[in-house]
């Protein structure tokens, strides 16, 4: 085995606006978050272009403000980057290697993107963007019929003719918490575990009147933050008890009594890590786990 | 002269993304706000289009969520469109002209449009949403390097490199309040009044960092909030100084010592009027007043 090249490590915060992304992985011929990313980079980078590791990796459509990357640069790489530094001013402190990539990388993406860095630091000793990553937070909108229908929020709200209930809505979404097989809300995958801990779900109204999720776990499996949504609508429609959903939940399979929801009023908004002294047993441990389990999914 | 045919007059309020309007006003070959509510309403009415009054013209690229237009309906279209009327189940009274009127044009425009009325009611008597309104409300938002870069708000915000100074920037708007002859910060326009009175003008820093600008008057001239905005940003990056504004003002010839903003960070979000029983002498005045002033301007 070769020697590894020493490496720096960075960890890339990122906002995007989902309604033009086939997602966040890259896939040929397609616009994914991945793919501009990547471009961007290689456009900086000239060549060996480093691949971005992702703490969700969001479906077609679904936003993000608080994404999670860390992509590793080797030396030559981060030599290459330090040459376009601005020349400091006598009296600016020089430019981080960190602080540069944000500002190049945004660069590249134009004037007014879709996609935008919001951070670039050095990622402390073991961090792994995804493996490191104890817990996923998303936010789901929706504006029924006493709120707000507002043009310029109707990428990131789902629009619902009737009227919901929110305290039903919000009561149902509190019983489904803690640990839990969610395979009855979650799009099946071949060897993915559908256990998850539910740590937050909540509804409330917001003064605008959307109706506001959120919803928090250690990881999703797949479609499963829209699928949650879908039932508590069912629920704050009338067509389910709140109490439907826990049991719905312990049948075990997936139902017809909701509808997923579409993509487009959901944002992964935070993604959380243990303080930096336990990231690498973190990563460890998530990727031991990762090895009985082989596709640990932890897609929305 | 003929006699008038007794007509109904319905209040529309409107919120649209001006993003993909060539403005409010109706053009030939291109898509305006005007344009896109009239089709609705020749698609539901069949023929003999009403036209729409309207509270404050914007412009290409700029945002409502307080619009105020007007529609008279002849008996006639007031009977075809109650034919459009769900029958009422036992339980429910019958759904207003007005409450159909809104149904239908929501429609016809489609599940996720970009421009939603969001009320319709009957006007009360002598209501002119143009002649009786006595002040318009904009808001116009810029995240500088200090704010929160969000694309899923990238359509109703400007973004600006540098820092800005919020406090300077209030001082500054704060100044140039009042009774004014305003034609500095007015695209001129033959023939029409650049005096204004600015009732509000101030600038504050959201949660999120993003300066919003608050500007209220009974009337602006053309791109006025704009080019208000724009000097209030040479007076955040250092390059005017706060009490330049109103000598700018006072000289009352444009200036190259600020641009002005682009529509993007621009909303239109209240229009005010006076109580009911004021309304009708409101538009008599105002009417009075332009004939004096032949093209009395309410345009941003």
């Amino acid at each position: 085995m070769e020697p590894m090249e020493p490496t720096t490590r960075l960890r890339l915060d990122v906002a995007y606006d989902g309604t033009s992304f086939h997602g966040w992985t890259r896939q040929p011929g397609l616009r994914t978050v991945q793919g501009e990313l990547e471009g961007a980079l290689a456009t900086i980078l000239r060549r060996d272009v480093p691949t971005l590791t992702v703490a969700g990796r969001t479906d077609a459509g679904v936003h993000a403000s608080g994404q999670v990357a860390h992509v590793d640069l080797t030396r030559e790489q981060g030599d290459r980057l330090a040459r376009q530094r601005h020349k400091p001013r006598s009296a600016d402190s020089e430019e981080s290697l960190a602080e540069l990539l944000k500002r190049r990388v945004n660069g590249v993406l134009g004037p007014v993107p879709d996609v935008v860095v919001t951070a670039v630091r050095l990622a402390p000793e073991g961090f792994d963007a995804r493996f490191s990553a104890i817990w996923r937070r998303y936010r789901y909108r929706i504006a029924d019929a006493v709120a707000a229908h507002d043009p310029l929020q109707r990428h990131r709200t789902a629009w619902h003719a009737g009227e919901l209930d929110v305290a039903r809505m919000d009561a149902a979404a509190r019983s489904l918490l803690g640990l839990h097989d969610f395979a009855a809300y979650c799009k099946p995958r071949e060897g993915a575990t559908t256990i998850r801990t539910l740590q937050d779900f909540s509804w409330r109204r917001d003064d605008d009147g959307v109706l506001v999720a959120e919803v928090k776990a250690d990881a999703f499996c797949h479609s499963m933050v829209r699928a949650l949504v879908g039932a508590s609508v069912a629920v704050g429609e009338g067509k389910l008890a709140a109490s439907d959903l826990p049991l719905l939940r312990d049948v075990g399979e997936r139902t017809s009594a909701f509808k997923v929801m579409p993509a487009r009023g959901l944002t992964l908004v935070e993604v959380g890590y243990p303080p930096d002294e336990e990231l690498a047993s973190r990563a460890e441990q998530t990727r031991a786990r990762r090895e009985l389990d082989s596709s640990r999914v932890t897609v929305e």
